[in-house]
């Protein structure tokens, strides 16, 4: 293989594979990125086996061929380089591959493109389209409440639901629930899949487009394949159905307050100064008259907060951790946000009429 | 104790005197700061027996004293806070610290503030004065050849010496020497002590002044004071003669080269891609013509790199450790470099007409 290109294109093609190369693989040729060119077209393809990411390399193929080469030394060598066109070539039995740029020249061993583990094959499935910033939005209000580690995959993983011209997501722990939905551009039928939190969030990182940059997903039986760009990603999904988290919105609130996102944000925060590491107290959040009063009080202090509300309903005191609650409140998409309470030991709902977002937290008990 | 500030006024202290605060101090009472007050004045400290931090905070004396309270857990809440008053009163028989500002209150225990570790008293001694910006640019442009860890204390620390009216700061480690001079205002006489290297490099992170802003060092047995704008900091010297390193410089180089520093800096970043983690393989610096062929041979592949020199002298194949080249090359105070060179086993020279800082790195046997 002999390829030419500008090493801004290289390095552009390298940043979006490499989120697909595991700095350690227990098969050593995934740490490595695939090149190969096809009819004059170069693809780059990082592969974690979790998720497959690839995509074009602009550049001019002056002898036809593939290699795998190390991602991680390959882009500190290709980052290094100066402005200007990239010489790769390898030597089709030893695999060697000599990069020259400028007056630099590198040699590093490359290994057989035939032992790289191939992208599975596009199957044919559930097609829809989103515009790229509202499914990176979706992604990013919902994706922070699922699980980073649990013995239960499906926590780790993200719900995706189309119904009609809805896009429901839903991505929950053992301690709280985020869901939100937009609207698509028209009536796609019903499908729903699960997809690991962490490829979801690597994708929505390379989805940089604005509003008429078009991600194309298509569902098949075991993965889901992202097209934007000139970048295909396929993420395998996660089997089995997902969690039925659906009646626990049907509790009746007894009271509910209003207040403004930035105030009670910064409430929460000072508050949770005294909910430090290694002595993480619940924040207890008594509610009467129009005034919430939270405070924390732990091995390291006490803090009180008083905070001015819009409130219907009954009064309570109830124990949250801060830190779920900061996180809800600070990704709800509104300057205002209304909280709706059960009882002390009842779930917590984050919601507003008008507003596609709903956050669910657990109370603490606090007796 | 009773007083009350700007919150602004009281983060600003606490940014200065929190880097004489340890997160982990054997004796407990050093990971608090100590607010005291002096006549209508508030001071606060900071110590970790190496470093000892004291500024002035503004504010208004409602009641005279002075409290110890926990320096990181101090901060913490101060920096939540938003812009305007914040009351501090203490309880003078149970220590107890309560901050008021807003709506929000903080109950936090404080301790004796009889029980802090004094500052030393300021001894009288060799005094001198040096502008912040150039002080700061003495020690940025020395302080990394100091050891970070060593047996030898001396190598942990930086020696200035003033003699008449210049001021010349030398650090080395094992594999290398820094030594760059200053013009004061005048003739102070002859005085030279070492500190250590982190100390200083703190304190010249705290120098933020313009040229006309002035830092007053006096020099007592054991210990040198510095004071800037409304801060003291008193740092321990490390005792005994420093190391004898003048005559390194009197060998008779063979050849010496010029170089531009960004070129330079480039060809060495590129090569010492191969020379990674694991496997430190030295650079081999070949010159010969107008060339240096500047090259890495580690397990992880091969580099090559030709760079433009004006050469005077003989030709010489020389191994060096890139990054510790690199360093000197890049503090380097000019566009343009001159590199001296005796031998392949002696040391090699930075250094330039005109331009009053040299380094030395010491060559990597590569035979």
């Amino acid at each position: 293989m002999k390829i030419v290109c500008d090493k801004r294109d290289i390095a552009n093609a390298l940043k979006t594979v490499l989120k697909a190369v595991p700095n350690r693989a227990t098969i050593p040729i995934l740490e490595c990125v695939l090149i190969e060119t096809q009819k004059n077209v170069i693809k780059v393809t990082g592969n974690d086996m979790e998720i497959v990411i690839n995509t074009v390399m602009h550049g001019q193929v002056l002898e036809d061929g593939a290699i795998a080469v190390e991602g991680k030394l390959f882009n500190d060598i290709i980052s290094k380089l100066g402005n200007g066109d990239v010489t790769i070539e390898t030597d089709n039995n030893t695999f060697a591959v000599t990069i020259k740029a400028g007056r630099s020249k590198f040699n590093l061993p490359g290994r057989n493109a035939e032992d790289y583990v191939k992208m599975p094959a596009l199957d044919k499935g559930f097609t829809f389209s989103v515009p790229q910033p509202l499914l990176r939005d979706l992604v990013e209000k919902t994706i922070f409440c699922a699980a980073v580690a649990d013995n239960n995959p499906m926590m780790m993983g993200e719900c995706l639901t189309v119904e009609g011209d809805k896009l429901t997501a839903v991505a929950l722990d053992g301690h709280r629930i985020a869901m939100k939905s937009i609207i698509l551009d028209r009536n796609y039928g019903d499908c729903t899949f699960i997809a690991p939190a962490k490829s979801l969030q690597e994708i929505s990182k390379l989805m940089t487009g604005s509003i008429q940059d078009i991600v194309n997903i298509t569902v098949a039986p075991a993965n889901v394949v992202f097209q934007f760009d000139e970048t295909i990603i396929l993420v395998r999904t996660i089997g089995g159905d997902y969690f039925k988290f659906n009646q626990i919105f049907d509790a009746e609130p007894r009271l509910s307050i209003k207040a403004y996102v930035r105030d009670l944000l910064d409430s929460i925060s000072r508050t949770s100064v005294m909910a430090r590491e290694g002595d993480k107290k619940p924040m207890i959040i008594n509610i009467s008259g129009d005034i919430a009063n939270l405070s924390v009080n732990s091995n390291y202090g006490h803090v009180e907060e008083e905070l001015e509300i819009v409130h219907e309903g009954e009064d309570i005191t109830i124990g949250i951790n801060p830190r779920l609650l900061m996180d809800a409140v600070n990704a709800f998409d509104d300057d205002e946000v209304e909280i709706r309470f059960v009882n002390p030991k009842a779930p917590v709902f984050l919601m507003k009429e008008g507003i596609d977002s709903k956050y669910v937290v657990l109370p603490v008990n606090i007796n």
